[in-house]
């Protein structure tokens, strides 16, 4: 699955993380604001790496988890949605605004396959120095480079250059950010 | 409401009908991903018809329940969110993405009228084979023909005839899905 | 932070406010769709003004509540996301559809200032009589004027004049409001 390769969405090891990583996620989105110990051991066994001062505000929905690998000095706000069938690769000093979603998922674009539960995937990877805004959706295979900011409400569908401000669905880079790489 | 006239939206009849919804959601959304039976004899409550082997994600925000009408072998990701002040009609073997939103709900443009609570409504209706990439929103009076692929983060304004695929805000077909109807 | 200032994020009475705001909303969250005068206790508590007649469907994801100033006769559909670090006025005769988000919140472009969880925000305004369709995100310093219309879907990055139906992303006036005014 991780490799990109086609796999069967209904393998019973992978329902079995799927199932573990929505427990998880239960136990996270049921934690008060205080509860910031217990949310961060939670997330550890959650995701597949993670560092140091990771801020994530509930509910998070999470497919599998383990998947996932977070920097550290990560700063996750409202309603963060993950599919990570494949790799989800997250550097340092990253924020990602309300409303995110990743998704490393694809299905066939023939219904045949995709009524046999025929899934693959490629991964998404978020440089250091990343904001993502509010309500922006990141496509399978998408890498976002060191120092980006996206604008609220894009759809990116393809790679964006480090250094760069983008905005729009489908997001497309305007202009550089000053002093990138200073 | 359903017959697409205008009504009154604060009818205690309808009032009575979406308490029943939020009730049932509220159980929904409180089972674990175990619980496979009872889920889907919560949602057969929840919903006017429903066929065989329906997958739902939690969680779900269903305005009535009784007026979706949904086939069989379909699979709904995370946070599904369906305003049925009229039909909603799902086919067979439909994928439908995380964050994806289904509004049957107009207001009216004059504001003394919506101060007074007037909506109506108008149908949609999904094809087989069909799938909702994540975080689509599709709008009232919307037809999804069969075979059609929805790109991620798509507005739906206008039917999409079928075995298209299309994407964009507002949603264009940009090609024909491959071996369509063969 | 509501003058439009620079501040610090992690300054101990804002994070105090922020679990103030959470803790407020895990109630409402948690309550049923027939405990209609506990929820408007609760949002009283939550917001820092509010009229009568305030209808708000469950979840919400509020940051400080404070800076939210309602007025009178409003209905608020699932899902609503506020980053209110700014002020956030609403006039009389609103209707705000699901997953709509009103982010008052910037970061600096800078990855540095980011770093050090430097924020600034600008206010949003939105007049009488306005309706804002389903999944419409508006950003930082935007005024909606009385008796527009936003379509749904779309993502709101200036102010629109009043009487006006706007739609897109980014969100542009498309017509008038017949009527409007009258």
């Amino acid at each position: 699955m991780v490799a990109g390769e086609k796999y069967w969405i209904n393998d019973p090891n992978l329902v079995e993380i799927r199932y573990k990583a929505r427990d998880l996620t239960d136990k996270i989105n049921a934690l008060g604001p205080r509860d910031v110990e217990a949310r961060t051991q939670l997330l550890k066994q959650l995701f597949g790496e993670m560092g140091e001062d990771i801020h994530v505000e509930k509910p998070i929905r999470i497919d599998y988890g383990v998947n996932i690998k977070m920097g550290s000095h990560i700063f996750i706000n409202f309603n963060w949605t993950v599919l990570d069938c494949c790799d989800v690769t997250i550097g340092d000093r990253v924020f990602i605004g309300p409303n995110v979603s990743f998704y490393t998922a694809h299905h066939p674009l023939e219904p045949q396959e995709r009524a046999e539960h025929i899934g693959f995937a490629e991964p998404i990877t978020i440089g250091n120095d990343v904001w993502i805004g509010g309500n922006v959706t990141i496509l399978p295979g998408v890498t976002i480079g060191d120092g980006c900011v996206i604008g609220a409400g894009s759809v990116v569908t393809k790679s964006i250059e480090a250094g760069m401000i983008a905005i729009g669905s489908p997001c497309k880079p305007v202009k550089k950010v000053e002093n990138h790489g200073k």
